[in-house]
């Protein structure tokens, strides 16, 4: 009876509101109509847990699996899921326990509004109209929260020139979908546009369409909100001012002393608030008025307080709005107000908001609602508005009204460059490939994640600080890496740092250089303020030596836009060591480049933008920014995250978007004649394959709608290229998209092989996703696929004669021979060859040769140094041997050559 | 030959740009017609000075100096002042070295323009127009800046409704002033209002005066400019956006490449760019051009460069605008763009800005411009325009419209408070004085401190941090506690640190408890951030426990406003102890109260406000808080600072308001038939009293325009009240505007004795000023004055049975005892008296009785403890028994009793 632990990823959290993770099987192992899933926390108590597929080995059987607990007031340490083998079943189906709580979804007989019941809140969930959450009910009836909608502010202008060019919208649903139910958990997907909030307003159109997922758990009072919007304005007229998410907070019920305000401040503090403060004052109303109303507990009756106070409640101000507001990484400001006719009142503010933000009685409850990584979305804000009125209100700014208007106009204007051949020669001095109407916004897309708490009553100052530390690190549950690694479901081309020798000087060396890297970046995220609304989680490309800062300001070189794929990096540096921090920076990585750095609608959608001053600011849209491989460890280690699962089927057209945007449209010797031909298209083997096989082949894993089509592709294109005569030294082939089949390209009709070579074609993921094919299809289809893999593998970095030898023709110099040593270690490690292997070694260390491009060498410092004070704004570490090409591959070569070939003990 | 030494209050400055100090003299012995000063420095070099007498003592001597020295490149660690006795001469004169630098200051034939030349600079001051500077020009003839002037933007509604709602106003010159001149110092003064800046546009009248002051050294290349703006608006209708001060700069002379930025970022940090940066491309233009380029030197000739880029030039971006905002006090964000139709790059921020901004070229130079307290007086900017055009453009704002629009309307809508009895009972629930329309910000004032480096060249990174530095302390020279005790100039009711026996557990303990305090209030200013433009400088009335927050929203207990006189607290502390940090501290309160909590033109002229949530919303309008006491010490120290000069002038007229703005308005018996007599006022002894004998003895001491009739009006107030058969026990008395003549209160028209105490009469610095009336009068003049005092001192804190043997009755139970200890020590030591002197300390002590509102007592725990982190928004420590009402009496009798009865030996 297999069976899996998980542990949280940050140790045993405060609250636990029900949680979903994923599991990798072996190959082999469950067969998924012979196997149900139940599950036992550390005390051995039964724990029921829903249950689904995520993936399943070529051979049918379940490679990953998701499965989700309900809330718990007391969660364990960690859990056991055991797989039971049974005569018939369906492994999807939940594992239950008697009388635990139960999750239900249903619909009224109108079919107007879904239903969600968790057994501590009913949620109403409209089908159509503005509103998105009708209501939150509390299991004692009390309505927590109602009304919640989504707002957005623009204006026309990117100063405001007059009130009529500002324009303010309202969530209107097209479609809600019940994505996931069972009786532990489900998702409820809303989709639809911003339309103008002005009836018969037809100053603009319905724009910035939404999906939100809303995910409930059995036994849990919080709601999980993933707020996607995708920008499909016009960048020179539709400047956003705000982007929220707002509800109602019924307070009819409560006097304006027992009404209460939480706003949370710096790592865990918390503003404590009345509406109607009667603490303070001249005259005492009674210590357990006082301390009821700080803790925001009901006060005693009025008939209990000295009269010198209950008598002047009318002289006691009460406060009907309060604004937290980030505006920038370092600072938040506070403040409040009587009313809109009156002056702001500051409250002493702080540097970082941890996010949340609540208002209720303190018996009649309310909602606390938060937003995670508050600070580093700046501008970003937490509102309360008519706290003196029936109904308080809510808002969450994911971009704060308070901030100058998101301006996304590109950041020069072309510089005269008309040409290709002046885009060519521009390039080549800041490395920027600009090219008129490209670098558009048009079709980018955000992930916001926000928390939803409905609290029966106000929650003490304790609880509400817990809620906040909840928010910032929502907790995880995951399996150990190494039994990740033994079930090979993500892979064997790494391991785990328990696995490695650290007593041998190599993998010693290696382990604290990618301690070093990590940290490194870790910091320069920190000290860089590399934040704000879209820049979150992205990292930079290049360092300037002479300012002593990122190249933030110069073209190619400044977002990194996974170049090289330091998704990889981070992703595999996780698997090997098991870290949280690592998980979370990875995290914020994908969900930025995922989100951001690629096109979701529009004529690029499915290409991403190359690295540059803004993340689509590059006219070089490409395949190999959006590969779906850049996604797919969080999306498994996450149980399945929906709004990731969907930028993995996004990307299986991407291939479509090369009969609209030839990549070679500048470099073409035929340019100016050139037709894109569907059935002859020019596909890169390397980034472009690359991009194409990873998406064809986890639709194929997941079984995904499209998968049987994908599987066809993915076939076909590898039988083509293990047909081509040279292999992947072929690098351009054509490519028919209708089937996805290979052929030899234009210029060599008969195949006899063209030898044609480039240092990125292996650079983004095209390695990971030869080496899971190989292992996962089966040899009769891969033979020759793989012959031409490991023909790459071995000649990429080998000698001029050998070359020569096989091709006829040497490949020249290339660079990134480090990033390139894993493809030899791979070649030795399948091929059993120890020469191979000392070779992959050496040119891991660049013993034969070293050139910055190539990678870090033997006199790579390996340290940071303080910048001087006065040479940078703020207290900065530099290391200006750095540069996020070389760490990317470095940390990737660094992780799979040591789970390839191990030490190189006769070195 | 008496001499005094100076030293700077920071250490040595890595700037000397000039300098302006005060120093006390003992009464008698300068001849101001018989004596002149020279000055040596540390290394007994001569060192030209400008001097000017600030105050004279009652028998004509010299009190007060001030001297200026000229810049230098090589400031000394300190400098002696000596005073010469001559046959005949003026003390004023300065004292000049053969080929020293001189100031001169000149007008052109047509009187158009104000020229001063330091020797490093020339710089033109219109004396009509729009424009403030002309123009700045180094000595070697490069314009480094022109066009200097004040920008104002404000809208007529708290929120934008249409662009024909805002408004843009210019600096327009009403009268300039030479206020100063001689060869080393000039003060030049500019008036003004700020007119609308479209011609002929009447949408709005001129307004918001303002006075600025150009303070010029010899040998210096550095402008000082006072920026002072009375608050003149409708606070309903007249919301400012932003007021900034604008300089041009010559660009047109220096290539793109060539042209700098330098941007202060945290403690010296600095941010570094080019207009065209060269460095971090894709190809190299060499080593030396680039090095050159981040120093901010001239880069090698083009044709020296690798041509891979000088040809390609025109594809590398040029930053035309640069902006640094300060919106909070913990973070600030930067970015650049090209042009104003392209999006800003952001620029990577931190948490708080040293203030300080430069545009210029490597050759041609330019202009750094900075405001001290940058940060602290957030929302706060710094801005450079039209970098790539021939005119560049510096703005810094003191406000940024980059904020939201300054809203000074009152905080609450009165809450129905219709009579004065319902106001009086809302008095004793929030503490607050509240009365329709008296809680107006019409006439009250700030004063920013600006620097102007003319720079002939881009400084280095190093020069521009140490430029920095410079604004943030400016540095001072000061003379020690020890020389200023001796004099007496500042009386004799503090004594330095050093001549206490802090051997002696009581003064050890003292000084120990002193030192808490201080400590405490500082860390109180930076953990609740006592910041922003009106804000930064004072600090809070009263602690609310429960919430482990000062109330910074309850009424009466929020600003604090000077209440019980802090400002004399933190002074007599700075003379106590010399330090630093205590200096800047008081300077930033002076700065403070004196302005923002006065009304400077208007009904109210020469009232402050009581304490309350807004510096201006309390309706109690007071001499007290105005109290020319609280800047005396300030502006003796500094040399004679001229705003706190016209600050001092002010209050002499503070009597007239009592016609306009009974203070007994709302409790007087005959309030319904009261019309206010100018010949027969009700005076408070006390607090009116005390401010304006402060207003007259400072007048007549200073010699100012008005002395003579200050003199006048304090001498027959003297000897009203010590006409008076209860003296100051009388506490109320009739008072003639005209003349100053004191007589009975108007139910004792017979003088037979009134007896009226109030614990706050003597707490608003009634002690001080007639201790310093009593040291500075003749015996004949002040004999029944003294006599009146001295019953005041010995009979407030005296038993019941003392008082009713004198007085008929007792004073019943009063507040403040301890405050109050020092009237008994002053009585002890003026009196010779020991037990008294014991009875001092015992009151100090508490030790007869103590209530919380007595003082700081025996079981006062002396201790500040860090709040649980989820009990407050950030990191903080609180003394919950700690107000500041106590606080500022325990500072100033701690420091007075010791000063006046030292160590009691017998307790
Ligand atoms: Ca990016
Ligand atoms: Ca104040």
């Amino acid at each position: 009876m297999p069976s899996v632990d998980v542990t949280w990823l940050e140790g045993l959290p405060n609250h636990a509101f029900g949680a979903t993770f994923g599991l990798p099987w072996h190959q082999g192992q469950l067969n998924p109509s012979q196997t149900n899933f139940s599950c036992l926390d550390n005390n051995g108590v039964d724990v029921p847990i829903q249950t689904r597929i995520l993936a399943y080995w070529q051979d049918g059987s379940i490679k990953w699996t998701s499965h989700a607990i309900a809330g718990s007031a007391k969660p364990q340490d960690g859990y056991n899921i055991q797989a039971n083998t049974v005569v018939q079943c369906n492994a999807s189906l939940s594992h239950e326990t008697k009388g635990s709580p139960q999750l239900i979804v249903s619909q009224d007989h109108l079919k107007s509004v879904i239903r969600v019941q968790t057994g501590r809140i009913e949620v109403l969930f409209p089908i159509s109209g503005s509103t998105i959450i009708q209501s939150i009910k509390s299991i004692g009836g009390k309505v927590t929260g109602a009304n919640g909608r989504l707002v957005l502010l623009s204006q026309s202008d990117p100063i405001m020139q007059s009130i009529s060019n500002q324009h303010e919208f309202k969530s209107q649903i097209d479609e809600v979908v019940i994505e996931q139910s069972g009786p532990i958990r489900a998702v409820i997907a809303v989709k639809g546009k911003h339309h103008s909030n002005t009836e018969n307003d037809d100053s603009h159109i319905p724009w910035l369409p939404f999906v939100l997922r809303f995910y409930l758990y059995a036994n849990s009072s919080c709601i999980r909100m993933m707020h996607t919007i995708v920008y499909d304005g016009d960048m020179n007229k539709d400047f956003i001012r705000g982007i929220g998410v707002r509800f109602d907070i019924p307070l009819q019920a409560e006097r304006l002393f027992d009404r209460h305000v939480r706003i949370s401040g710096v790592s865990g503090g918390v503003l404590s608030e009345a509406i109607q403060g009667v603490t303070g004052l001249r005259r005492d109303p009674g210590i357990e008025v006082r301390d009821a109303q700080f803790r925001g507990r009901p006060t005693p009756s009025l008939e209990t307080w000295e009269s010198s106070v209950s008598s002047r409640l009318q002289w006691v101000p009460s406060w009907n709005d309060f604004s937290l507001t980030q505006l920038s990484a370092d600072g938040f400001t506070v403040r409040k107000r009587t009313r809109s006719t009156c002056s702001w009142v500051n409250i002493p503010g702080g540097t970082r908001s941890d996010g949340l933000i609540y208002l209720g009685g303190a018996t009649a409850g309310g909602l606390a609602v938060g937003l995670k990584d508050f600070w580093e979305r700046y501008p970003t804000g937490l509102n309360i508005r008519n706290a003196v009125t029936n109904a308080g209100e809510i808002t969450v700014w994911l971009y704060s009204p308070s901030s100058e208007p998101l301006d996304m106009r590109q950041y020069h204007d072309g510089l005269n460059q008309k040409t290709y051949d002046e885009q060519l020669d521009a390039l080549n001095i800041t490395y920027e490939d600009w090219e008129s109407g490209t670098g558009t916004p048009y079709g980018i897309a955000r992930t916001n994640e926000i928390y939803i708490f409905s609290l029966d009553e106000t929650p003490d100052q304790k609880m509400f600080s817990t809620l906040a530390q909840y928010i910032r690190a929502p907790p995880i549950l995951l399996p150990t890496s190494e039994t990740i690694y033994q079930t090979k479901a993500l892979g064997s081309n790494w391991c785990p740092t328990t696995y490695l020798n650290s007593l041998c000087p190599k993998s010693s060396t290696i382990l604290t250089n990618l301690e070093f890297l990590f940290r490194f970046y870790k910091s320069q995220v920190s000290q860089r303020r590399w934040y704000g609304f879209w820049d979150y989680g992205d990292i930079m490309h290049a360092y300037d030596n002479d300012r002593h800062t990122w190249r933030y300001d110069v073209g190619g070189y400044a977002w990194d836009n996974s170049e090289l794929s330091p998704d990889l990096w981070l992703w595999l540096y996780f698997l090997q060591t098991g870290r949280a921090d690592v998980y979370r920076m990875a995290e914020a990585l994908t969900r930025h480049t995922g989100e951001v750095d690629v096109y979701h609608i529009g004529a690029h959608k499915g290409l991403g933008t190359r690295h540059g001053v803004q993340h689509w600011s590059d006219s070089c849209k490409q395949a190999r920014i959006s590969n779906a491989l850049y996604r797919k460890y969080f999306y498994y280690l996450s149980g399945g995250d929906e709004r990731v699962g969907d930028l993995l089927q996004e990307v299986l057209d991407t291939d479509t978007t090369f009969l609209v945007l030839d990549p070679y449209r500048k470099v073409r010797k035929d340019k100016e004649t050139y037709k894109a031909d569907s059935t002859r298209l020019s596909l890169s083997l390397g980034t472009d394959w690359a991009a194409m096989a990873s998406a064809w082949s986890i639709e194929v894993e997941r079984r995904g709608s499209r998968w049987k089509e994908a599987e066809k592709k993915l076939l076909a294109s590898i039988e083509g290229i293990g047909n081509l005569a040279n292999g992947f030294v072929t690098a351009i082939a054509s490519y028919n998209i209708q089937n996805g089949s290979i052929s030899p390209p234009a210029q060599d009709p008969l195949n006899k092989g063209v030898v044609q070579i480039s240092h990125l074609s292996a650079m983004f993921g095209l390695f990971e996703v030869c080496a899971d094919i190989i292992d996962c299809f089966p040899s009769p289809v891969t033979s020759k696929f793989e012959h031409a893999w490991l023909e790459y593998c071995r000649y990429f970095n080998g000698t001029s004669e050998e070359q020569i030898s096989r091709f006829g023709l040497p490949f020249g110099k290339l660079q990134l021979r480090q990033g390139h040593s894993r493809l030899t270690a791979y070649a030795a490690a399948r091929l059993g060859d120890k020469t191979l292997a000392k070779r992959a070694w050496e040119q891991f260390y660049l013993e034969d040769r070293y050139g910055p491009e190539d990678g870090y060498g033997i006199d790579t410092p390996w340290v940071s140094n303080p910048v001087d004070t006065e040479k940078a704004l703020v207290r900065l570490d530099e290391a200006n041997w750095v540069s996020t090409n070389i760490t990317a591959l470095y940390g990737i070569a660094a992780i799979q050559n040591l789970a390839l070939i191990g030490e190189d003990n006769s070195n």
